[in-house]
């Protein structure tokens, strides 16, 4: 579990970022930013704050917000229901966001992993206006810039609980540590 | 086709609408938002701008930017490639647009649409931070406010041409009046 006074701190913070960038949010979505350390206990260093905009059985859209040097540790999306995994597109809206996805590794990174498993090394440096798409069941993991990102996602249907993460010890449970869910994915008003 | 300097005049003001919301865009996408009237001429009447952000097969991101009093003329995604047809969530950044769907009509709607051929008017006024998700197949039209809207949709992949207006003299044409397709969908970087 993450400490309450640390969940309202990493809460504040995603708020703040969104505002700055002109992101207006719905009351009930305020609410409802969910906070994720991964079951390390260590938000600050591994970890992701993110709201869910609509997440259908065909499509999600999401913003994640990151605090400076802040990781989201390697994983890949594998096929469910029948359909090829989660297929996903980061685009840079504010800060840095460093990804490294499967492919030649990039010879000097300009990240250092934090402690834990980390095996994928090609770099893809993202600023505002920039983003990459990421093909279903492929490894990948990202580090915030000096600054912090905000970060929009655009998906197939996303089932967070089914992410397969290279380090063993990391755990993706909703609720734990984290925001309730969202409400029914659609028709949202 | 729509003359070179309404093109221009409504590709600029779509940028500066984004730009005003502090979406940054790559130089590569600044020249190529769309505009589209539609056939019938009267672009600020009937008429849309918008940048694909994305367009997989399997999801897809855009921008929306209306004129004020602009109207999306009514129209409904079919099913294709036996799949149900696009499913899209609207979601207001700036300004106000009123939604109009399949449902009881609402008494006194807020909008009158434009010469042409209505048929659904169930309100829905989405202002910033307010979002709504329109089932595959089934009819709607919008109309931004007096201060015009930008409006975020998520969706299913998008087939624009293969659209059904209510209005049999609605040309939807990818490059007819529009700026060029966007090119590859996945790995824009």
């Amino acid at each position: 579990m993450i400490p309450e006074a640390e969940l309202r701190e990493a809460r504040a913070y995603a708020l703040e970022r969104l505002h700055a960038l002109g992101i207006v949010l719905a009351p009930e979505e305020r609410g409802r930013i969910e906070v994720a350390d991964f079951g390390l206990g260590r938000l600050r260093e591994t970890g992701l704050q993110l709201l869910t905009y609509v997440n259908t059985d065909r499509y999600c859209a999401k913003e994640l917000v990151l605090f400076p040097g802040q990781t989201c540790p390697e994983h890949r999306h594998p096929p469910f229901d029948g359909m090829p995994g989660k297929e996903e597109t980061f685009r840079c809206r504010s800060g840095v966001v460093h990804l490294y996805v499967e492919g030649e590794p990039t010879a000097q990174p300009t990240c250092t992993p934090p402690e834990g498993t980390y095996t994928v090394f090609h770099e893809l440096v993202l600023r505002p206006g920039e983003q990459h798409t990421i093909p279903p069941d492929t490894l990948h993991w990202f580090q915030a810039g000096p600054d912090g990102a905000v970060v929009s996602e655009f998906s197939t249907a996303s089932r967070d609980e089914l992410d397969v993460f290279s380090d063993p010890r990391v755990v993706r449970v909703p609720g734990g540590g984290s925001a309730p869910r969202p409400p029914r994915p659609t028709m949202q008003l």
